[in-house]
């Protein structure tokens, strides 16, 4: 058997190896375009910052370790050029000789990953202007960078008298993962970096209120957001430096700027083996990643994949289910029937000491898919014991199913702590796991970790007050006519107060109780919605209508910033 | 109705809350022998040291607040003396007023915690001995070691001209949880600890040649352990200070003692009830919480739980459990249908800028019941992608079920990262997950993070190729007469190789088949047992009876360190 598999890196790489360990005598091709095999580009934008100090440290594996390792037949700067699917083979461009073969295969495997969108706009191929997606790509702007932000060599600077320091500003285009991460990386190279974003809100898999929260922290270090706004085209000034023009009429100066404005699944090689295109323009898989032609299998970034919890199709460019994927294909090629088990887009980006990290579904899409059967509510609970020193507060929203308690997302920013819990409500999500499920949650728990109810079971516990009825709910957004209670004590609503409640601190609400409506819905606030928990306890029982605002004084912190906006 | 909770810590404290909040109406009685209810205790080492510097950060919550927020009857200094089960009445004495007084109760919840052991041992009375349960322990051990380590009042000490400073010493009896983070505190404080140890291990949930590693940190640190040893007695010195004496005749100075054997459940309330008693001493209780009389309930550190891997009953005193149990009794006392799902043993530590966690069943409890259908290996993954600066080495035991793949516990030891994957594997082993379940799991990476792959699903790929048949196992500990094949480098093999193993690098394997019996089961070795791995495949595929030695030579650095102990 002959497998030939297109594309090196997480997903071809991880089919190849897999491949090799199930089938030692399979003929196995791995043909990579680019120069290398198998490398970080998760690392890239920290390599572009020295972070990352060596270039070589990207490189995990290599042709050579293909070859002497797996015995497969491993080329570099080769590229697939046709396919006939019908004769079964590809045609293949060596493009350091020039050379086209001719390949026969048993099996096809396309992992060709997703480029970096290019607009097609004025300017778009001026010098100065990168996108991120390969080694050569990070060399590129890290040499832009040292040259000083222009063509000329070190040598043409020396002669011509410029100075090479002159790359000071930078444009992001992008406001997702790796325009963060370029971001951060560029501003700890030194640069002033202004992040240009067509949406109004940062990272997509974040819910607006929450991107709010990234937004705030990106500009306290020193990133100047332009959001709600597209790049209109790109102009090379006098001096040789750029300018980033906008569908506002502005102009952003730059000496670099890096495009990481989402990256498109490539179907070119789809297209020649004329094998289907999903609606999101990825190449349609089954769970066993066969493509349209049962010969033909695809991973990685191209794919369009199940997404775990909606069912629906999406494009989730990440590389662990690009891994998983390369796997079951070369599972599946072997003989074997594994499946993959759709994507839950998990995922988590540190940018200036801040995590942020998500998994599932988040309301956007919910309400986009229509869907109304779910609730969400938000909680600030301590990163750890919070009589510890350094516990931090966690900021976490968490979506889940009214029905039956399923949850369905959640969605997390803080400074330490964030991403563990992510993990432990991502293995939940994967496993079918309700409200009452994470209520029950034995986690690890010593003062500088957690606490003994981690926020993990904060997390199954409010969900499972509302769904049990001892907490009605409502939100900032929704507010409605309710009589507004403000069950804090004074000295905090001298901080910041709520126009319009009335307050009544909660270790005097029993003996109030005849200061409120009976016939008006009350809504109580408090900072976190802990107290008015409570209060939302002693009112119902009292036969008064009571619904606590979700998060309180912190959660409408969130929403005063988008109101900002 | 009447509901007495007795003990206002953890199980207690969250008992009371709980029940507020679902009968507003309900009497509650929180009666607390101590002076302080629902305080800290996990915090206590913490603020021995004074990393957690004030007292009063311990105390989370108080008679005040129980009286305010929850309109519940508090009584601190107030303990119960009497209990008649008939009469449905318990007789309190009030600690400061001396008084005896009787209460009626519908439902009497018993939170009574778990005691430190203090075994009859000659001098186990002499001054400078000291147990950590409470916060006036921890006061006074405080007080002992700033005074100088002796019964003198600061003013005795100035008068009497004796140094300030001369405790030095220190030795802690029991290699727990509180022994070592008050080996770690005392250290911090600047004390030269000594650690007795009955068993031939510290921290029982790890498996010997895991506990090794703790043990090997510790002295790093400068812990001196003095390991299979019991306490034979304690004495004090012509010049006040201490010697604990142990069986084997050695004699450790000390100018404090801290016991930290363990704890007993407290049972003499239990007792005086007539309800039923465990085979391990701890209350007997059902899912809901009753003992076997149906108006007393109990929770915490004093019940028998099931364990919920094993079936088994087992005394986990931890403050999670206690928590959840406190809980529960509430909601059954307010007619609800909760029910304690049983306890997986989850915990954590943190010592000496090391993290160790566990959860599930370990190895030797598995032995002890005689189960045969479990699998182990051992795993030597990167907190983070090994390119991203920062990467440390996890130590990841797993144990899985062999008929079914199902996860039945993790121990973990590192720097970073540890706890995460161990509550991500928690929360697999609560919602019954396998190791192909782990395999699937999509957790959070970016490259500070994780990795493509991470831990927790190299967790479930190599149990999963284990029980596929792709990886016949074999261990140190069982390597039977098989042939020894080393497939590292030889630069490797210079640093430290295996007597009697025969090296053919990976590299060179396919070409020297020749070289290996066909006769003989080939057991393989290499650095981590990744690169055994392949070499397990090639040789199978080639007709030969391969096995991976689990963990390679890092598992055998495990075991070399308990052949030299």
């Amino acid at each position: 058997m002959k497998v030939i598999i297109v594309g090196g890196v997480a997903g071809g790489a991880s089919c190849a190896a897999r491949l090799r360990r199930l089938d030692e005598k399979a003929e196995i091709l791995l043909v990579e375009r680019g120069p290398y095999v198998s490398y970080a580009n998760c690392g890239l934008p920290y390599h572009v910052s020295g972070v990352i100090e060596k270039e070589s440290s990207l490189l995990v594996s290599t042709e050579q370790t293909f070859r002497t390792m797996f015995a497969i037949d491993c080329r570099t700067r080769c590229e697939v050029v046709g396919i006939s699917s019908k004769k079964k083979t590809v045609e293949l461009k060596n493009h350091v000789t020039g050379e086209v073969t001719t390949e026969k295969y048993d099996k096809l495997v396309l992992s060709p990953g997703a480029a970096p969108i290019r607009p097609p706009l004025p300017g778009i191929d001026l010098p100065g202007i990168f996108s991120v997606r390969t080694v050569p790509d990070a060399r590129e702007i890290r040499e832009w960078i040292e040259r000083g932000g222009s063509d000329l060599t070190e040598e043409q600077h020396t002669s011509s008298g410029l100075p090479l320091d002159k790359t000071k500003r930078a444009v992001v285009v992008g406001g997702g993962y790796i325009g963060l991460e370029m971001a951060e990386n560029l501003v700890h190279r030194g640069l002033e970096v202004t992040l240009v974003e067509m949406l109004d809100q940062v990272m997509l898999p974040l819910d607006p209120e929450c991107a709010r929260l990234v937004e705030r922290h990106l500009e306290k270090h020193g990133v100047r957001l332009a959001l709600n706004d597209a790049v209109a085209g790109f102009k090379q000034t006098a001096s040789g430096s750029l300018e980033v023009l906008t569908k506002s009429g502005k102009a952003h100066p730059a000496d670099i700027v890096i495009l990481a404005i989402g990256v498109r699944p490539e179907t070119e090689l789809a297209k020649m083996a004329g094998i289907e295109i999903g609606q999101l323009g990825g190449i349609r898989v089954d769970e066993q990643m066969h493509t349209s032609n049962p010969d033909i299998f695809a991973v990685g970034d191209a794919v369009e994949v199940k997404d775990f919890v909606t069912g629906e199709w999406s494009l989730i460019p990440l590389a662990g289910p690009a891994n998983r994927q390369g796997r079951i294909a070369a599972d599946v090629i072997a003989g074997r029937d594994s499946r993959f088990r759709g994507t839950q887009g998990t995922s988590v980006i540190g940018v200036f000491g801040g995590t942020v990290a998500t998994t599932g579904a988040n309301e956007k899409l919910l309400n986009r898919l229509g869907q109304k059967d779910f609730e969400k509510v938000y909680l600030f609970p301590n990163s750890h014991a919070g009589y510890y020193p350094g516990a931090k507060t966690i900021v976490l929203k968490v979506i889940f199913r009214k029905s039956d308690g399923r949850l369905l997302g959640a969605q997390a920013l803080g400074q330490d702590g964030v991403e563990k819990r992510i993990d432990a409500l991502a293995m939940a999500i994967q496993m079918g796991a309700t409200v009452y499920d994470l209520e029950e949650a034995e986690l690890c728990y010593a003062p500088p970790f957690g606490s003994a109810k981690d926020p993990v079971n904060f997390a199954g516990m409010v969900p499972a007050d509302v769904l049990r009825g001892d907490m009605p709910l409502c939100h900032w957004t929704s507010l409605g006519g309710g009589f507004l209670l403000d069950v804090r004590n004074p000295p905090e609503l001298a901080v910041e107060s709520v126009p319009g409640a009335v307050n009544i601190p909660l270790p005097e609400l029993r003996g109030r109780l005849k200061e409120l409506p009976k016939d008006r819905e009350i809504l109580i606030i408090c900072r976190s919605a802990q107290r008015a928990y409570y209060a939302t306890r002693i009112l119902l029982q009292n036969g008064f209508k009571a619904r606590n605002i979700s998060g309180g004084m912190l959660s409408r912190s969130m929403r005063s910033l988008s109101e900002v906006k």
